[in-house]
């Protein structure tokens, strides 16, 4: 059967919903979306951007341009694109925890997330850190953060850290729950059998033999050992600067960078409008695009739909492999 | 008249040689080459190529395929491909410090370097980390290290350094040293009038208001602020995600990275093979080539001579640009 798939638009007043509906536009076989979002937003996007929308109950059959069945989360203020109300971080909030939630209870197969806004939620009076982080902490699990686009997949070992702090985040049992979860969602979600990882040096050109930092030789040379005798495919510590070559790539199913600024300006480089951000480790598949609320563009119908695009085709394709598996 | 520039290939073993016989095989007329090199070296690369070199006196004119004047610099030992013998160090070294005391001297233009093996020299019993840091203590001043291929100018602020030591080695006063000699030679060598640089923060997101660090508030962001107050056209602290992305750089000549894998990972995935390393702030332009020894290949015939071909055009193009300012 087609996966079901929850889709959620973020915040109301960026361009997430006017995205949802430019996504419902063309009929699509992989999966049966179902949106978390409050409905007069929809509306008011396909206004601004002239598209056919018809919101149907969650049972209907979806089938023609801009059908979507929707599970209604009301927003407490009228939207206004361009301007994010605090006072609707609630329903944000409560539609992405909503989906999390149909998925942990079986009732759904995967989430699909635009873009939220990190400081309208948080003067919503409601602690957020990120999508990612809100919905490993409902289903209880450790999630791995990777950013995937047709040239690359790069997972990061930290994310949103000050660089300073990187260096002692870097431990061999924090590395460890990474490259098992990083492991194992590439063999469940992306069906690889072994799947061949390359994981980058915390220091320029590797630490070279410890002139450059010690990290690789007194922490991840011995991890990587000790994972190799258990039977993963790691390539590395390699140094950052030529592991993104495109001939050394096409030997690897993802890179493990060690932090942030290694991984994704290279990522973002490779093609930034087709880019997902994939969250490893949750028990259900959950693909974000990978672009921000872009306030300045919102209601004006000039947004890029790739990222969703893909994010919502990827989320598709890893819960049909779930599927198959199970 | 055309520019005049020392050729000086390098570690003798790798592929240094090799790159600079090919490079000699095309007749050219933006610059004149003079090697500073070991003789029975580059005849035994050519050789090993089956391609023609006749080595010539300084005074000689080089016009047929093959043709290469040369300054003299003997090896101690003889050259096997792919074995560095650190007798060979004081050779390696003596090149690279007669071509810089040339152009010192003013007799030379500018200087083109191949790839030097590290390791060696300093088992030769000379302490050097790198060819950079040995033209600029030559010449007694402070240089910036630039990658650059036809994509993008990538600066960095700084270099080789553990990662832990980064965020202590990004000051207000080094930053203004580092800016304000990219900033001259991008005017001066690369005859960009009103050059405009985007700076990068040093954590991810710029730091997000402090979210994610304070050196962008503390550090840069002042100095940015003094900076453009002087006149400079300084964009940032750019996130390193986005400031990489095709669109954005269009409107940059140089990006500034605050450390090593910030910078570099974008900048060869982009090109390694045209990628070349220019050093800001010498008293005459010196491009390196933007890759390794590559000892496995050495003698083979089979080294890419892109980089090296990049680099001497580079150098020709920056030292003509000097002439004309002079």
């Amino acid at each position: 059967m087609v996966p079901q798939l929850a889709l959620v638009p973020g915040e109301p007043s960026g361009v997430g919903p006017e995205l949802c509906v430019r996504l419902v536009q063309q009929p699509r076989s992989d999966c049966r979306l179902l949106a978390f979002a409050d409905p007069d937003t929809l509306r008011a996007a396909a206004a601004a951007l002239d598209l056919p929308l018809n919101l149907l109950p969650e049972d209907a059959h979806a089938s023609a341009p801009g059908d979507l069945r929707l599970r209604d989360v009301r927003n407490a203020a009228p939207c206004r694109f361009g301007q994010p109300d605090p006072a609707n971080a609630r329903a944000v909030i409560d539609a992405l925890l909503g989906a999390g939630q149909a998925c942990l209870d079986g009732r759904l197969d995967g989430v699909v997330t635009g873009p939220v806004h990190k400081a309208a939620i948080n003067e919503g009076g409601i602690a957020y850190s990120g999508t990612t982080e809100l919905l490993a902490r409902q289903a209880g699990v450790e999630v791995v953060m990777m950013l995937a686009n047709a040239h690359m997949r790069v997972a990061l070992a930290t994310t949103h850290l000050p660089l300073r702090a990187v260096p002692d985040a870097i431990t061999a049992a924090g590395l460890r729950t990474v490259i098992g979860t990083t492991h194992a969602a590439l063999r469940r979600d992306f069906g690889l059998e072994r799947p061949r990882i390359a994981v980058l040096g915390l220091n320029p050109h590797a630490g070279e033999d410890g002139h450059l930092g010690r990290e690789e030789l007194d922490v991840i040379i011995p991890l990587l050992e000790r994972l190799r005798g258990e039977g993963l495919d790691l390539a590395g510590p390699l140094p950052a600067d030529t592991a993104f070559l495109p001939a050394r790539l096409r030997g690897f199913d993802a890179v493990l960078a060690m932090y942030h600024d290694q991984g994704l300006p290279v990522l973002k480089y490779s093609g930034f409008e087709q880019a997902v951000n994939v969250t490893l480790g949750l028990p259900y598949p959950r693909v974000a695009v990978d672009h921000g609320t872009a306030l300045d563009l919102a209601g004006k119908g000039t947004a890029d739909p790739s990222s969703l695009q893909a994010a919502t085709a990827l989320c598709a394709r890893l819960a049909a492999q779930r599927k198959i598996i199970q």
